[in-house]
This record gives C-alpha cells, structure tokens and sequence, in this order.
C-alpha cells in the first residue's frame, strides 16, 4: 500500500481497456437529496437493479455512507458486497482509482485529485472532500501500491483508453477553466501518458452538449477493442449534438491511433432530448452548495453511457423510439455480449448514467 | 456472505484459540473525546505504536470513522491497512465478529448484539448503534456467511475458548442484569456451546474488581493451550482482587475442561492499583451520554490484557514493580514468542486494554 514517487509508465504498468475481463466492479449508493429526487429512493431502486443484474456477471461491491449501510443492505441482493465508505456524490468511476496492471498480472491504482467538476471555478457541489479520498481508501480495501496525484485533476470519465497505448479525451473537459488551468495541453498529455500508460492522446473538441461534466467523453465515445469504437451520433439537424458529434467524427477519421490506425467508427444514435419536469424538479432538495436541477433542463443522455461486465452489455433505456435501436445496435456489435437495457431515467437525471456509476476492477488472471 | 439459519455446530464450526496462527488482525481507532482524554491524541498514539509492533508479526488493519481517516492513515505506519469503518467506540474485540472456522479451512462470523456494555441498564455510552453494525460490515469486507444474533448480547472480552471444545465466562458479565436478563443460565451456555462449537463452558463467578466490562474474563483469565492457563493474581489480602482471583482458582482447580482435564493454572501477578489523576480525568469531554471518569477513580489493569500475534506477545506496562515481573513468567510461558512489553496506561485510563482493542483472523492455511 506504498505511495509511489515514480511514474505507472516507467514501472511497466498500463490501464487496461474496459471490455477486458474483470474481477468485479464498484458502486457508491446515491444518497443526497440535494441532487437525487425524493432522498434518492427512485434512484437507490434503480442503482439495486442494476446491480443485482450485474452481479449474475461478476461480483459487485456497493460503497455507502455510514447514515445509509443499513438501508443499502437492506436493499441490495444478499449476494452482492457492502462495505461503508463516505462520499459526497455517487460517480465512483469519476472518484474511484484508476486501475493498472503490468505484464506480471500486478495491479495498482491511481489517485488523481478530485474537485467536483470544476472545483470552485466551475463545480457542481461544495464541499467534495470525502469524493476526494475514495480512491485511496479503494487502494487500502485492495492492498494496492499507488500513484497519487495532488496536483492533477482527472475524473474517470473523462477519458477512454484502449488497453493498446491509445487513449480519447476531449479538450472541453481536460482543459476547462476548473481543472487544470495553469497545466498546458501538451503537460496535461505528458501526465497522461505517463500514468495510464498509453502512447497516443486523441483529442476531440467537445463533448455532449449540456454534459455536466464539461465534455466527459463517456457520454460521446466508446472503445469496442483497439481500433473499434461506438460514437453517440445523431442526424437531427435542429439537436445541438449534431455538430458536435461531426467535429468528433472528423477528428477520429483524420488521427491515426498508437498503432498508426484509423479507428473504425460505428454510430450509436442519441435518444431525443429528455427534459427535467416540474414534478421530478420539486422533488430536489434546495441548496445553495448544489448546482440547481429546475424544471425544463436538458439531461445528457446517452447510450453509450453503459456498463460491460463480464459477457454482458447494461444499457440504459429512456422511453425513447431509439431504445430498441441501440439494443440492435449493441447486438451487432457484441454479439457474444449478453445485451440487457434496463430503464434509467432516475440516474441519467442528475447528469449521471450507468457508465458513470461502475467502476470496473481488472482481473489479473 | 449469507446470513444463515443454523448454527454453527450444527455447520461444524468452532472458534480457534488465539494462540493459533492468524491471517491478521483488526483494530479500531480511538476517537471520541468523552472517553478518551485531550481529544484521543495520546491513546493513537498508543495504538499506532501497538500496531506497527503487531505488523512486525502479521497484517494489521485499522478501521477509522470517516472523520479521522485522514488522521489515522497520516499518523499509522504505510504497511498497515486503513479502512473506513464507523464505530461509537474503539473496542473491536468486542464489537468485532467472533470469527469460526471448520475442518475444511473454511471461515464464517459470528454477529452478536452488542449494548454498549449492559444497553440502558447498565451501559457505558449511548448510542451503540454503529458498534453494533461492526461485526456485519467486517463480515462483509471478507465475503463471509454469517450467524447474527439477534436476541442475544456478548462481547468478545467475555469469553475465553481454547480451541479444544472449553471455553471460560464469568457469571458476574454473562448473567448481568444489562446483558440477557431474560434468559437462563442454562439457555446462555446452550447458546454458547451451539454458537462457538464448544463442549463444555467453565463458569466462573466474578471478574476484577471495578472491571467496567462487568467481569470479562479477558482480564482475569487467559489461555495458553488446551488444559493450560493463566490467571492474575495477588497475594496482597488488602486487594479486592485478593478473593476473586482466589474463588476463580478454586472452581478451575475443580471443574474439569472439555477433556476431562483439570486446567494447569499460572499465577500471573497484577500491577498495584491504578488510579486515574486530576489532569488525566480533566482532559475528558463532559458528556450525559458517557459514564464519567473521575480522578481518583480506579483503573482495571492486567498484564493478560495483552496481545499474541504470531509468533509475539505484546503486554501492557504500567510502570509497576511487577512489570518486569511479568515479562519474566510470559518469557517461561512462552518460549518461542517474542515477548514485548509497551507503556499502555492511556488505553487502560477508560477501561480498554491491549486485548480488547486487537482482534484476531484466524488463519485458514
């Protein structure tokens, strides 16, 4: 549980893709009626779905405030993990470590430094320093040996690696105002490589327009395997995203990867806007602290907001014509994948989603 | 991690001595400012001193309320694990699982009802709700079915077992008016034999006097290896203890073990009285909700209050004559431990002890 001084890359260690095979996952139970409707009960129901369905998958620890272990065990399926650990909000792909491996199946972790989206230029809540020690307490839980960065802002969401020396970011969020500011572009992609281990940073403009996460690329793009990806699509003119996912493509069309690829790009459509109502709207506690969820807002959604456990693809549904679409389309492209959609409105209401509410643990197998 | 409807007898599952070899142990930080004087300072550092020395022996973890994690991973050594764990105070061999094993190295908890030492009748603090929750969430951090207890108070300093089918009480703390007041001493020891897989259950009469446990053995009564033990002792007839540790004698020396046998008993002397100074008692937070300690107050100390780790023992010293005494008759007992003594009156001062403040894993190798 040492931490270390030297760097992921010169100690032979890389973030491996997401679709390899994992040893389980992690998931903070949402809690804030601050940010989640009616004290989160729609969405703890939501969040105990999904985990009970992944969990057929690979084993499933859910993480929780001491206020709430009692209620998270109560409704969690007995055959799921949980263990007490204090958050601020329930993003844990955005909080947790990043995991590394090397070729000698040894794993570590990375502890970047975590401000609430945007710190207090730009942040979503105040304060966010229990969101700021969970990836070290995960590393403590593992026993693993870790990088901490106290100077470097990184969500997990925010970037999307290969396993194959290439990672996807977008300059709207990894170079935002509440980030890194004082950190140049070409600093930021020093860092990067050097701790997930990759050779090649592709840069996309924007990510989703109204993301919360300023560009969180989870929402917009997805490796399927090295030199395959998804890409949130849509040909509605009048959708804000429309440019926005032409910019990405074009980008993804003219840089090549690691391996001096073009990434085979297929389109995920986007499901249309959905738009918080008055009733979900007056469910929300008022603060002050918490940026405010009022009726008529936008919600990022998207299906590539998604998780892959083991042999399985969860993905979320909206009530939406293209629900039925992205199940096809998932189907084709993973066709040894079980395909599960499950209705997550709930969770995509705060700005979240399934993807950013699991946190993969590579296998070392 | 099952909770299961049999018992553990019945399973085939029985508490190791915990002189056998350990995976580990487990230990809670001390926290609260009612009970611990000058905001606890001096008790961590007593603890994060005992727990560096035990992990010279074998993988210690430290749970930590999510308000001091940053304090205890801070001030504890980098090879000691430190887990997020609420607790209302810093007694895991109390609160702890009582951990059990079968003949196929498989290992299950046990989760009795913890009431802050006697509930309203004649408890020490209030709340106990959090320490009530500990023997769950560990069993759950290690994956482990476990019988829970629901109806039934004990605590792990009020029993002695040796592995070999005897275990030792005292009747002073198992029949006590604030633990299981409804329920016979037969129906206790029908509980004890069933949940901790022993045959036989030697009942003592008292405990050390002023012992705030209320007659936990773990003060009075060690074993050393089935059909062998040690006992505190005095000979001063002007010593409460005088006639306890005598009458405690007299019923070992008569009441043959599991085995038939008659345990072999070492005298082990206690250090003179211990009494709690003015500037010790005023470095403690007022509270209604905490019994008080007061100058002039006596402390219970023991020498068996102490800590085997494998290959280790670690005791308390008081800076007592008998200090040097004690460590002489460990080092006949145990030849091939290494016996280390440590200046542990900040954890005596309210009622702990070096014993009640480590709890072992049994290892399943």
């Amino acid at each position: 549980m040492a931490v270390l001084a030297s760097t992921p890359k010169s100690d032979g260690f890389f973030m491996p893709a997401e679709t390899d095979w994992h040893a389980g996952c992690w998931i903070l139970w949402p809690e804030r009626p601050d940010n989640w409707r009616l004290g989160a009960k729609p969405a703890q129901r939501v969040v105990a779905q999904i985990a009970q369905i992944i969990s057929q998958f690979e084993p499933v620890t859910v993480c929780v405030n001491g206020d709430q272990y009692e209620n998270a065990r109560h409704t969690l399926a007995p055959n799921i993990r949980v263990i007490e650990l204090s958050s601020n909000e329930a993003f844990i792909r955005d909080t947790g470590p990043s995991f590394i491996i090397n070729g000698n199946k040894e794993m570590r972790g990375i502890d970047w430094t975590f401000n609430g989206y945007g710190g207090l230029a730009e942040g979503l809540y105040f304060p966010w320093d229990k969101d700021n020690l969970i990836a070290q307490k995960i590393c403590q839980l593992l026993y693993l040996d870790n990088y901490q960065l106290r100077e470097f802002v990184l969500e997990g969401c925010s970037f999307c690696v290969d396993g194959n020396g290439t990672m996807v970011v977008t300059e709207e969020c990894l170079l935002s105002e509440g980030r890194n500011p004082k950190i140049s572009q070409s600093a930021v992609e020093t860092t990067l490589t050097e701790y997930l281990g990759v050779e090649k940073v592709i840069w996309l403009k924007r990510g989703l327009y109204m993301d919360e996460g300023k560009g969180h690329i989870d929402n917009l793009f997805s490796f399927i395997h090295p030199g395959e990806a998804m890409l949130s699509w849509t040909d509605d003119q009048s959708n804000p995203q429309y440019e926005i996912v032409r910019e990405a493509l074009d980008i993804l069309q003219h840089t090549p990867d690691a391996k001096n690829r073009t990434i085979r790009t297929h389109k995920m459509p986007l499901p249309d806007p959905l738009i918080i109502t008055k009733e979900e709207a007056e469910g929300i506690n008022y603060s002050m602290h918490t940026v405010p969820r009022c009726a008529g807002d936008r919600m990022t959604a998207s299906y590539l907001n998604c998780y892959l456990p083991n042999g399985a693809l969860i993905y979320p549904q909206f009530n939406d014509k293209n629900d039925k679409y992205a199940h096809e389309v998932f189907s084709a492209i993973f066709p040894h994948r079980k395909i599960i959609g499950i209705y997550a409105r709930e969770i995509f209401l705060n700005g979240g989603g399934i993807h950013s509410m699991v946190l993969q643990q590579p296998s070392l197998r």
